[in-house]
């Protein structure tokens, strides 16, 4: 015979699907960047698909030699789910990056804390790679989830006009960290700020 | 000093980031189900996300062993970007599904094409994997494709009133692909018909 009190506690599939059931709400954190036709903010679920299919694709762009993909689309996958209880800090939002890491360490626990035990740390350990950019893997899906926003960003057309506009030196200097995954991705990068630029959509 | 023809060709880099910005465009895709707030519609982009990362939490419950994951998350990162061509065929609507491989296929040709010939083309067999389940890597993906709506469905609250129900016979008969996947998902998956069949989701 089961303990019964076995039954009181949720099976491991019970805590995955409460997992991905809070997934769902990063759905609903709104990002600066817009959507190409501007009809509405991005929000960070879309967002973290868009950059996980940038990493499939430009994954031969990356300078370390033999990166796991798997690890890095995982990465990926995960990187914003804080998001759900820490909301979008802005790039260029100094106040915001105050405690930003605080806020993201607390979410993180709850969030990873949800599955079971084993899987959680595991995640969160994933997290934290990528957090930190400690392994070629973290660096190269760091590089991703800098590059995406500026290609979307010149895309959709930049920022409305009530809305405040980075300076292109913060630009270059907030996205500097592309180049710690990928030299070729710098360079188109500096080619997508650039150009972003001569539109008028950051300060010069 | 290089062939002055080649400046005419794109660039590797630059069919790349072609592909990408067409990527952009699965966000504006939008579904039959709802967020779970229910403020709006979910696009076919944070859908992709959602079943990319619930692929790679519930991973321990697929059937077949030694299952390649790069693999799996790759062909659901890309497994609706037909959609941006082809739209979004309700898997309820069987006059839609009439032409949706046709359409499909179309428009597989035009939007793997933007890409390097070479991943064009290993992008768009992987597709091809994964819409013919041809593979334990394509049977999972398929399975959690299947799933992740069923489970978006029962948490967003089932279809508005004015809009039309199918019967709890075709949605298992549409959703028994899980069990090609993973008999345990396919258990939970009946749990969640079966619950929201009892919320009045669908028609008894």
């Amino acid at each position: 015979m089961a303990d019964p009190s076995e039954h009181e506690q949720p099976s491991r599939l019970e805590r995955q699907a409460a997992f991905l059931a809070e997934a769902e709400r990063l759905k609903l954190v709104y990002r600066r960047n817009r959507t190409v036709d501007r009809s509405r903010f991005e929000n960070s679920a879309e967002h973290s698909w868009h950059a996980a299919l940038t990493a499939l694709i430009l994954a031969e762009h990356a300078d370390a030699e033999g990166i796991d993909m798997a690890k890095v689309l995982s990465m990926l996958l995960i990187h914003d789910l804080v998001e759900i209880d820490a909301g979008d800090t802005w790039l260029y939002d100094a106040a915001g990056a105050g405690d930003q890491p605080e806020r993201e360490r607390v979410a993180a626990d709850r969030i990873f804390g949800l599955l079971p035990d084993d899987q959680g740390r595991r995640l969160r350990a994933l997290w934290e790679e990528f957090d930190t950019r400690s392994t070629p893997e973290g660096a190269f899906a760091a590089a991703i989830d800098l590059l995406q926003p500026l290609a979307n960003h010149l895309l959709s057309g930049g920022f409305a006009g009530d809305e405040p506009k980075p300076a292109v030196e913060q630009v270059l200097e907030r996205k500097r960290g592309i180049a710690d995954g990928s030299a070729e991705l710098w360079r188109l990068a500096r080619r997508i700020i650039e150009e972003s630029t001569e539109k008028g959509f950051y300060r010069q």
